[in-house]
């Protein structure tokens, strides 16, 4: 392994590889599209990975994500957000090159497009199944006729279908609930298409976020699903029961600067900066922000017990352990952490460095560690 | 003002000299220095109009700042981060060309130092006044003889003197909490300044966050504050009375994507990858992730009543408002944001508009806005 000399993020490829693979596999098996997020990974050879899978068709939220792998080669990009229209040129410069599908919520944004698009995009209507984030709610019918009818008299628009993003199951625990929010939103999205069938014939369904796609077998009835946590999973997603622990492919390994034995924490190089804000609230209220694991040969071990990143200022982390524990570090160590979103934590930490020590791309910008040299 | 597709970091500049220029005055009024925490901009630019108030010595929280800011002609710079070992060759190498000043708070550190050191560096013992993250508590005299003894026994290290952070005080909301907290900081360290006095007869005394550098008139009793997140303040600084609304120096203007009246929200490109997860819990335990400004011709307004962000997605935030204000926004608009937290937000950003369409850079890399080239 490279000289690690700053807090650097961990890509386990086996692990990864293993996430792509069985849900690559659970949507043959569904008979349905994979069209996974990748605004999880945003990386060029992370999608390689996909694409041996035998994926074609991506999912970004964002025009620069959409860019990015376009000029990767990627052809069939959704750019699963309500249609920026202050974007429109770069809008129009994809559309030109790849089949670009886009989410309308409102008229005011079709109308927009229908001004200024150049060249046809396809055109998705994102229901809103229970999240309550966006979306059109599947019983208004007033505003899905009238966006439906709009899209039908313009030459421009390839209308696709609906897609919904459930992402209410974040905050659910047992399987029994996510199954519910997923009945309920392969549902509703199945009585729209029966209610504009003779409108559009071939219309399409698409749904899936990681916990109703890592958790459920039959992800029938919808024609795509979109899940992208997935191929790093993250101790949120441990804690809803979407992967376990072994199935966590990043990790961040970071100095130990202090060690404060007298109150049972040591001090780490690896803050807010590096790992996001975002917190697990433990029993009793506190807030956890990591779980500690070993690194060995073979890759790092399950969370180690009563160890755990109970802080993060800018830079600093604060890990509380037993006495035990602490015992096995030294100031010049690295501690190996699993985050607690490995969207925001990869996006924070700008690029990979696998077990075998290739360093993979982050869309978001240049590792710390390669930029060392003075 | 330039054609903002995405979400972009808007600086008044002339908040912002106003923060820097009043941040100068009272440290000349206290007879001290002004070493300001340079983490909050890293900006080479910013940093331009610390120099123009005559700044001469400053603190970041990385070496990798340090590079940065000596590569911008800063030839006196303090690392505020327990001494990262691991990183001895960027230590040398700044050594070589600068006066750079480490933090020790163990013996274990300042051993790997005096091995390792090809150049002498400025040493500061880090003194745990309250915050309890990291430091050597003040009456732990056994640590802290063997500290100086071994310090003065090396001739690489060159001891400057004690160092406190009090970032305590940013869970106050009174002046009273942060003058006593101040107060126990400077007594505390003046007390080791006598104790060590005829070791090292010019012993220095560093101290200062922004609550009590900002709140605080009379700072007297130490040689240098070393405040950084006043150059912008933020919401949370609001919130602890270290600064006005208007003091707030820094806005993110986000596109407005779907409107949601039916349940008073509005939605906007612009999430947890641009403005962090740092919330403000409020008296009704929900979560509060920015406050919403008009911006107009001379700059933006306080933050509107009723209006405030309620929700962050990766990319998506969620904007409540009274029927009133939404009935201001319509799907292309911008919409102004205050964040919670300027420092994490800016790190986010990668970079800053100024309002008369300056761009400033940011340590952390290019803003999207300047990235979307097709």
């Amino acid at each position: 392994m490279l000289n690690i000399t700053v807090p650097t993020l961990l890509l386990d490829k086996a692990k990864c590889l293993n996430n792509i693979t069985r849900m690559a596999e659970k949507a043959r098996r569904n008979r349905i599209r994979l069209r996974p997020h990748f605004k999880t990974h945003q990386s060029a050879q992370v999608g390689e990975w996909f694409r041996a899978q035998g994926v074609e068709a991506i999912t970004v939220s964002s025009l620069r994500m959409a860019v990015y792998f376009a000029q990767h080669g990627w052809q069939d990009i959704m750019v699963a957000m309500p249609a920026n229209i202050r974007e429109i040129e770069t809008i129009n410069a994809l559309a030109r090159s790849i089949k670009l599908h886009l989410i309308a919520v409102n008229i005011e944004t079709l109308q927009a497009l229908a001004r200024q698009l150049q060249h046809p995009v396809n055109i998705w209507i994102k229901i809103d199944t229970g999240y309550r984030r966006t979306g059109v709610l599947p019983h208004n019918y007033q505003d899905l006729d009238q966006l439906m009818a709009f899209i039908a008299s313009q030459g421009r628009f390839v209308f696709q279908g609906f897609l919904s993003h459930d992402g209410h199951t974040y905050k659910q625990t047992d399987k029994e609930a996510i199954q519910t929010i997923h009945n309920t939103s392969v549902y509703l999205l199945q009585q729209l298409r029966r209610r504009y069938n003779s409108l559009f014939p071939q219309i399409q369904l698409s749904t899936g976020d990681t916990p109703s796609c890592s958790i459920l077998e039959d992800l029938s009835g919808v024609d795509e699903i979109r899940p992208g946590n997935f191929v790093f999973y993250d101790l949120m997603q441990q804690r809803i029961g979407s992967c376990a622990y072994q199935d966590i492919a990043v990790c961040v390994a970071c100095p130990v600067v202090a060690l404060h034995p007298e109150r049972q924490e040591l001090i780490i190089y690896g803050g807010s900066v590096h790992f996001s804000k975002e917190a697990i609230m433990l029993e009793d209220s506190s807030l956890m922000y990591g779980e500690v694991v070993e690194l060995h040969p073979e890759g790092w071990s399950a969370p180690l017990e009563e160890m755990e990143v109970v802080s993060l200022s800018q830079e600093h982390g604060v890990v509380r352990a037993s006495d035990e524990q602490l015992r096995k570090y030294s100031v010049g160590d690295l501690i190996y952490i699993l985050p607690v979103h490995s969207c925001l934590t990869a996006d924070l930490m700008k690029g990979y460095l696998t077990l075998e020590g290739e360093w993979l791309e982050h869309l978001s910008g240049v590792p710390a560690q390669r930029q060392l040299l003075v």
